[in-house]
């Protein structure tokens, strides 16, 4: 009890370093991420693939309305975890930096200097007063000169590239399961395949099609592309992952 | 009494995180909400249906004057519950954008960019510090491109689009009914019937006239339509919900 | 005591909401209001009547300067209950719209416009932080084409439209009086009466002429106008009402 | 004492309401207020009397520069009571007040429009954060169109006009003496007698000419006068309240 | 132990007032006042005398470094007593409104002009938040006119005018000899020795010449003249207050 | 515990002294600085060698993402401890700040200049309120005019100049071992392997190639050079101290 | 103990006074000045010494990055105690002001007002809220007008001029050196043994060559230079005060 009434008196304010060393509002962030529905992005030689879940309150609400993969510009897509709403801010960051570097330079944004103009924005968050920290954490997945890439951005604001990664609630889980079956030569349809069976794990059930998001940037085109519905459904078809969607 | 002491550690500002990654102000937001009189938005193919409840606090106040439906632009209309006062500040928000719109692309504005400007302006209420959350939530239903569309805005600034929804008091127990009664295939008709009833649920008596306000926006016309007070009297009596008003 | 102990933890600031979804800052302005003497306002077909109680400090006090009622244009004028310097902020703001409002489109401004003009400038107290919430109440009466109207604005920003409300100390009795009494056929002269006659529940001795100010706006004639002390010294005498004054 | 500590609770700063809608630190400068010595301001048909009482640390102070009357215009002055710094503010706020009417409609001020510029500024200090509100009343008293007007600002910023009013300390036992000799056809030597009497209301020993600072704005010349020395001694002598000086 | 609790609980900052109307903050600055050594003003009808004692915390330090007597205008100077580096900025506030009196009027700035500039200066800071009194108080001596003036300033803000008078540390022995042997017809020699003999009270065993600084503004010439080591010394040894220096 | 009471005092702000002259969130900065993996820098009359250990949370992360080791300009490098985010902030400034010199006086800006930009930057953060210190240290190294130089940065703000240096975790045993074994006539690849063995030094195993990252600026060349993982992967397999990395 | 609380509630911000008139921040600002190394300072007639200790964390440490002399222009010099990324900022200040001197008046900064330039910003980071005081104290020496100045600034922001002066850890034994054996016709070379045997007070060991900083500032030639490593050993060899270095 020690211990926790020495945490809560440094725990308050982002401008204020424990004595350890710690900024505790960063970390409470990170469980805010946790508290959100997972995401997973996979790298494959053919192209990136994200995958996020849709949870519904109530099978009157649009799933497609809960948005968890977002188009950034045509060559790269955002997925996120965590506070909704502080995910929107951060993707208007990131749609506008693709704007100014087009506009600028005449020429596409590189994922990685895109992903850190995000980590930029959220680390102003974590040090300077009168605000907290962004909630959220997010996948960047997109092409580069013909090369697919993929980061993670957490609440700190420090970037990370991935071959494939979880992030938001069950996130270990996810991880291990990644972690185990993960190869270099997966083709995309593997990659596709991989992230729902990662997703899959701990979820009894599986999901009807319209509970999950997929969306894909492909090497060779370097386009990004939302699957369909019916794609989604005859993927957990095949995967045997499917179950009866709430719409019907 | 350990959890509660925790709890209000971390709930006095909207800059902090709570260890489990929480916003208390925003939830507590989500209680202003519930004091609110239930607002009922309904989709259909034929338009979108708008249904607020009107309290009075005397026989002498007029139930006009309780603002809780509002026409935003001609094919697109808000209802709110919680804070008033806070809901009129965003209904600002949101015809300014709606003009905006108007001028800078000389096109009326689509219900979902409309829905998210708004939930932005919501979401700096959350993050940034020197002022509390929006104690409010809205539905904004609309025509776009011919087709109706339903959102919802909460305290944190998340949109959501729905078939049908119920915010503010007594809100469980509508959107049961909803949920139980809802169909693809409602007339506008059948979606001001079903908005009544489910409002009903939980008052024992039904309304007076003068206590619902009812909007539509249909989808043929596209334009935003405040039923008259004999529109919904008739109603009310067709649906046995009738009881006598304050005025005579 | 717990409870109260509770309460105490969430009323010390604008910014934040109590856990059940309370602005205690702004209830405690309400609280403010109640302190003042009363005002009533009263609408009739003839036109709409502003009465308020003026408490004097001293006999060598000059009761004029107690302002509670203040012309705002021709056409409207404004009755307060509460902190009086407060009032006299909310009446700049008032004086200034409808000063504005004739400059830029060359009409004289609506009483619902007006009144709203007024109610977003005080939800923005209860808002943002650094200042304290208004701790009054106005009521706003006039005529809008022909048509008179009344509303009450709180310290919450939130209008209302009245057809006779009574606001500040010994409100519930007056607006009881005001309920039991108050008839949608009403002349000018018989919702002067009525007004005074309210304020008189719980003043077991009546009035002398300089206690009460009374102005009306007349629906024909659209303009603002303030009874003469013997005007009122006659109506008071009728009503069994007069008390003798400080003055003599 | 639990009363106690709950008033504590609310009035550490400007910006709160107690539960009971009291805005404790301004009740708190209106004892600063009654910290200080004594003005009265007394108007007859002939013109206004200003009279403050000048209190001397040490015998070698000069009384003079004790400032508690000002000349603000030619036709009005002000008395002030309390916080002697703070009191010098709001007298350049008059003064500018006055210059800045003279330059933009080339007319004298209005008595009543001055004190209501006055305690507009002041109000201000009340409901905005980062500053205290002024410790100091002040009595303005001047010529309006012929007519002789005296006006009282308290730390709330609301202004009140009476015929006599004492402010600072000892207010009560002066106030009494006023209103028990006050008739409404004084003449300006007869305001200048009772105002010097009821300053020496609880004073067993009445004044030395240097004690007291009087001036006068006679209503046929409509000019502000500072009385002389010997002026001040006659009337004491007169009414048997002179005492021995600190000069000689 | 009650009393001290409630002080506490007021004087932790300038903008708030305790319950009986007391600035604990200004208060405080005044204590910070009379922890420096001593400065008197005496005025003459030959000119104004200012005299400060100067200690040295090593007989390695410079006395002459330790400024307490500052030249303002060829006809004013001021003596401090307290913080020293805050004396320094109404030092530099003093000297640019002599200097912008001149360029803008092309005449010197008056002596009661010059302290009210700077006491509404110091005002400033015991009003609004975010910092703390000037813990100084200044003596404004000079020529007016051919006429001589001594002004004090305190931390409140508030300008006195005097005969002669003593601040800082001590500062009640010194004012009770001050008041016990001024006399009107000093001559300006007179008043140098008055305010050495003074300055004397308690310092049993006098001073060396550098531990004094002595200056004079004649009526005569109008001129702020310092005066030499070796006139300091004679006026000591005529006294008998001469003691050995620190640097020989 | 008396004295942990203390402490925590003066410990949540950087803007407050403790009692004895010490920043308390300085020195928690510091600490989250030993939270990193180590860095290393030598200099070497050949050049500069900086080493980053990298670690990664996963084997799906790649390494080369956790930036530790960073390319200014052409002729210096900078290498990182602590919280990435904060140090990617300091990186952006240093890089600006070569810029800025090279368009300015257009020539390459000196390592010492550079680094004291830098360190100006981190002291405003310790000075100034509304955010927290950096917490991160830097190794600035390169060449100047022909001369190798390397420099580190404290979250105080402080540069140092060094010969070989450790920042981050494990700091104080690694910095042991370069004092027992550094010589001043060390070759650019003496400098390398010996600020691997350093970093080895309480790492059992050794590290895979990966793990490390490794740049020099060569005296001749003057020319930032960062080493291909094969060579890593043979100064390591040289030394005995490679281990098998997360790759294959 | 009771004494220790009541402290403790007064230094936690440098806006407020405690009681007793104390600014407890700037006190603990002068610790902070005593936890540095020890600079001394000597005034003789052929010019000023400056002298600082430098002490190295490590053998690998370049003592000189350890900046105690700073040449701020031709003919002045700064030498710190304290937080040596404060004393940068001050170091700062001061070479902007001299460049700003040379560039508007075209004459080099009298040693003087430069050192009241520094002061003059030091103070203001004792009064204004939002940053904490500098931890430092300087020494300013250098010629004015063929004269030899020597000034310290303190933590508080006031200027003193000194003879002979030290500042930093052990400040009191070494200026008890200083006072027993300064003399007024110390030779320059006289004035730098001195300072080296004072600073040696109390180091048992004396100082390798590199464990000190000397410069000068000769009133002939009005110029600062710094002493070399192999004058500063002969001087320690012959004052029997030489240890041996870490660089050999």
């Amino acid at each position: 009890m020690q211990g926790q009434n020495q945490q809560q008196a440094y725990d308050r304010g982002i401008t204020i370093f424990s004595p350890d060393g710690r900024l505790y509002q960063v970390e409470y962030a990170r469980e805010a991420v946790k508290r959100g529905s997972a995401s997973v992005g996979i790298r494959t030689p053919e192209g990136v693939v994200l995958v996020a879940e849709r949870r519904s309150r109530s099978p009157l609400m649009e799933r497609d309305s809960v948005e968890k993969l977002h188009k950034i510009d045509d060559h790269v897509g955002i997925a996120s975890a965590g506070h909704v709403a502080d995910a929107r801010q951060l993707i208007d960051v990131a749609r506008r930096q693709a704007q100014v570097n087009q506009l600028r330079y005449d020429e596409t944004i590189g994922v990685e200097t895109l992903t850190k103009a995000v980590t930029d924005h959220i680390q102003q968050y974590t040090q300077t007063g009168g605000a907290r920290p962004f909630g959220v954490a997010l996948l960047v997945g997109g092409i580069d000169d013909g090369e697919p890439r993929l980061f993670e951005t957490d609440p700190s604001g420090t970037p990370y590239e991935w071959k494939a990664i979880a992030i938001g609630g069950n996130r270990e889980e996810i991880q291990g399961h990644l972690e185990d079956e993960y190869s270099d030569e997966l083709t995309l349809q593997g990659g596709i395949d991989l992230a729902i069976e990662a997703m899959a794990v701990g979820e009894e059930d599986g999901f009807p099609p319209e509970g999950l998001a997929i969306s894909t940037v492909e090497t060779e085109s370097g386009e990004y592309r939302t699957l369909e519905l019916d794609e989604i459904e005859n993927r957990l078809a095949e995967l045997d992952l499917l179950t009866e969607g709430d719409d019907e």
